[in-house]
């Protein structure tokens, strides 16, 4: 009979996973007015935490990242970016590890791997928000969308792993790759105008936006589809660009 | 009497330090002219790499690389970013290290810390030129400066790591900080322009350059220094903003 695969907090020495690496994500969804986040919650705790996880020790670093978002969102597609690397010394805290690992049944000894000391490698992910049914993970009771403004505490360093990734997508927004990954695959200038203020958290003026919009080229416009109130209807527009 | 503490390769179980992260850095100078970038060259090699480096199991990851580029470079006070972790399997060529370690007397048994796989955090750092005499460290022959479009063949994926950085300084030209670091504390619209020529590898309209660099409100004019030349000296600038 095959042995069942010990996870993760089983595997006292870390076998099969690179210790001290580990990576947090910042998944993007956009409800159509507000941009939200995944946000995990463990079992009996009450402590909130991104998505993450470990590394394999024969898996690339970001397909790691994909196996764990693919787990939790059902998405095997998902556009991502790393963000940066979360390296300081301060941010170990393995009494929190233990009580998640307690909460959940394991009574960990001072050695076990997941309470030692990680980097955590932090991306973002933007993805279609109407394609999820989020998922939680074995350690955890829940996987939810949050509005960006009511975030729960968050454990660790996690909100400054929600403000770095934020960072990073504002500071890629000139690259208009954004929206593309947001929206549905058609969409109005009011659309795609709402994105990029629910990102930039501020109003756009909209003559502005959109003359810059249709300056890029990177938009394409679909011929309107005539009903009775047709001459109303606004332009549809989808990307003309490839997904990254 | 004190032990001498082991260094990286007696280190045979990596006590001290984080295993599996290493970091590797491109120290971008500016010679007046050219792009540049230190590389060193391994003991009795030929094998060429980017400064890199460990963290300690009780020092912040960004530290570790402020140490080790002081060490290189004995500047302390250097600009740093991140640009990405290179995590991918097949960058793991156990033969590359243990050639390394042999060249230098070394014996290394297979289950060496150096022998396993790592990522790799790389970073590039801005720094003046003018100030530094590279230093190799305990298992290279040198540490010199190499003209971007002249790179000997670096190990591993250290081209890779070359080419990110690069991208990524000229991703951030835009943030206009670039530039402060590479030059000295006054420099002409001249010099301005050549560094952003050297990054950008590409000549730039010199009108529209310096109207965008006016109106910036990023640099500061010094009235001139009146000599028998002066009506034909340039003026020379300096940046009004703080170094990060």
């Amino acid at each position: 009979m095959k042995k069942r695969t010990p996870n993760l907090a089983e595997q006292t020495d870390g076998h099969g996973y690179l210790v001290h690496i580990a990576y947090d994500s910042v998944v993007f969804g956009f409800s159509g007015e507000k941009l939200k986040i995944l946000v995990m919650e463990y079992h009996n705790t009450r402590l909130f935490a991104l998505p993450g996880g470990f590394v394999g020790i024969h898996e690339n670093l970001n397909d790691a990242v994909r196996r764990g978002l693919k787990e939790r969102t059902g998405l095997s597609d998902i556009y991502l970016e790393q963000c940066y690397v979360f390296g300081d010394v301060k941010r170990h805290k393995p009494e929190i590890l233990k009580a998640i690992l307690q909460a959940n049944g394991y009574k960990p000894k001072k050695d076990h791997w997941l309470l030692d000391r990680f980097i955590s490698v932090a991306y973002y992910a933007l993805i279609n928000y109407e394609l999820v049914t989020p998922r939680p993970d074995a350690l955890s009771d829940s996987c939810e969308w949050y509005d960006l403004d009511v975030l729960p505490e968050l454990i660790l360093d996690h909100a400054s792993i929600v403000q770095k990734a934020l960072e990073t997508l504002r500071k890629n927004l000139d690259e208009q790759i954004v929206g593309m990954n947001l929206l549905p695959e058609k969409f109005t200038m009011k659309d795609l105008q709402q994105v990029y203020e629910a990102i930039l958290d501020e109003p756009i003026h909209r003559t502005n936006f959109q003359r810059k919009m249709l300056g890029s080229g990177l938009l394409v416009r679909h011929a309107k589809q005539y009903s009775g109130k047709a001459h109303k209807a606004p332009y549809l527009y989808s990307f003309s660009g490839k997904k990254k």
